[in-house]
């Protein structure tokens, strides 16, 4: 389960219910509930994050600002690959929040439109769709029970995080600032690589800040800003004890100029 | 459960120890534990909404501003109905929380006082009574072990929500603001069909503001104002992707008055 | 599971996951994920009131400042008392997080340091070394198995909360203010009871205030601050549905000094 309900309402606590209702015994993993409403984005590269670290199973992802809209409930079966202890199928709406974690575990297999409610008034898809669909997966139904199939080239998907590399510069967009003000960029080793950095760097985002690459946050002096390889590979900016995103003024789908500064490790 | 007990806290996690501890296989489902503190009314509501779809077994609920006073801890089976997935007992503070859930279900079959720790100092109901309690009826012990048994009409009941209808005009309380800022009104499409109600309504709450009844969230354009009915068959107050409760100004408890805008749909 | 990480981002999930993909049935018990980031302290304490209602398993907790320092990883087992319905192993930080909880449910029989990931860039231990450890003691590995033992008395160990005593007066650490603002001291009946204290009491916290002996909150008039003992044992500052931290303007770490106010009761 991802969704963007949040803690104070009973909505996660009735779709957990309906899956319980359905299978007693499912495991239930709560991944969050804290997604920013709405962020169908930041949802998606949440559930990048953790798709890998899940064993098999059904994922359940709701971030949506189309309920009541044309959009299509969807689930998905993952291409069979090397590795059997990863999720098996997804549930969730037809916007982009699934594609980029299929894609991270596999790649989309088959797809199906699920039958929405329908009827007057508002439709709690989470509860009503979403959960049922994602408890007969659980039990064995095949995904041909569920829905009539689609395409998968034809699910939306959402533009990739940009990543611009040339020697001595990347911009990169803000993916995630997390609960500690860590600023994970959509760049990877591989880009700093690219782009020939070196320790020295100079940051630009609301104004320009200097930065030394790091390897952990011991490494920097009080409001000192680092640039680290965080625990998920990609390029984030850090500070010791303190809000790095605060410090720059970013957040969310920000892009960020990082340049060489002493010249460039060609 | 539902609870007051928030997230900064370890109360929730006690109390789920604790059941844990006793019933080490329980799959407990967490409805929420973000209830304004000491909001009954919104716990018990909350719980209405939710009871529906609760499978077999036992609701424990604490909301409770009593703490330390006379109020009595109670446990209650419901009424066999034709139903057997849905909760048979239910466990908490005896202030109102639990009987209009209870009533949601199947009424108020048999009801007992709990035997509360006593002692000097302050109780934790949650982790030393009610937790205790309800692993027990967990377990299948009999409703009469667990306290003396007091008539069902003796508990304490809250005010039903204000819900006025004459013909073009409707007062009913705001029951429910969700994280949304959807604003959920203690009526039902009954009321507004006895209201005559058309498609172009007037809202009046902190001022007056013109609405539409609307089937979705996509109808409306941004600002605009909506009457929908929602997910849990109430009509609500909706914008599309922004907070209808900051738009209006109101929050649970407030009464909003809402008119028949072009003449009346007799 | 007790750790500063939040319910906005998905790190609990992503710890959730991983134990649940070593061990798909393992019952997990969130106690709490709100520790105030980076606060070892607040987390100790937390571990302390929860860990006698926990049931037999395994505690994993993380509140952690040294990420990327030197700090290690451990994995301690508890000395069997006679009490097998606690838990009896614990993974964590070496910051001091653990070893009053260890304490409070027997003391520390054997501690090991865990193999860290290494590699550059950051790690997330949570989820690359304390669930994968946690995982495998509730599978029922031995602690030799996960890492080089060191000997107990060299782990990190905190100040113990202040707590001084004389007669008429006690000056005591506040240990945690809860969600409903009331001030756990670091003082328990018997502290009170060497003090002399009668039923009239003086708090001298930012300013000073009159309070009084109370055994639950009904007996306080609106506004009035009491000294009670709560459910934890411990000597608590409290006012009736209203924050006494906010009153006293105090919070975690403060010293609040509690004087005899009538005469001492010798």
């Amino acid at each position: 389960l991802l969704t963007d309900y949040g803690y104070a309402d009973e909505f996660a606590g009735v779709v957990r219910a309906v899956v319980r209702r359905h299978v007693p015994d499912a495991p239930i993993v709560d991944i969050t509930h804290g997604v920013v409403p709405f962020d169908v984005r930041a949802g998606a590269l949440a559930l990048c994050r953790v798709v890998g670290h899940l064993g098999p199973g059904v994922v359940l992802g709701v971030v949506d600002p189309g309920v009541g809209t044309a959009r299509r409930a969807i689930a998905a079966t993952v291409r069979v690959g090397e590795d059997d202890r990863l999720p098996y199928a997804f549930v969730g709406p037809d916007n982009g929040l699934l594609p980029w974690a299929i894609d991270a575990v596999g790649g989309i297999a088959e797809t199906v439109v699920l039958a929405s409610g329908g009827g007057d008034g508002a439709t709690f898809d989470g509860r009503d769709v979403f959960a049922p669909a994602a408890a007969r997966l659980w039990e064995g139904a095949p995904l041909g029970d569920l829905g009539d199939p689609v395409e998968p080239a034809d699910l939306v998907r959402l533009d990739p995080p940009r990543c611009d590399v040339v020697l001595g510069r990347l911009d990169a967009e803000v993916q995630w600032v997390d609960r500690f003000g860590n600023v994970q960029l959509a760049a990877r080793a591989d880009d700093a690589r690219r782009a020939g950095f070196g320790d020295e760097l100079d940051i630009e985002a609301v104004g320009r800040h200097r930065a030394r690459r790091v390897h952990g946050f011991a490494e920097l002096a009080p409001g000192a800003l680092g640039v680290m390889l965080d625990a998920n590979g990609h390029l984030a900016l850090v500070c010791d004890r303190a809000s790095a995103a605060t410090l720059l003024g970013v957040g969310n789908g920000d892009v960020v100029a990082v340049r060489a500064r002493a010249g460039v490790v060609s």
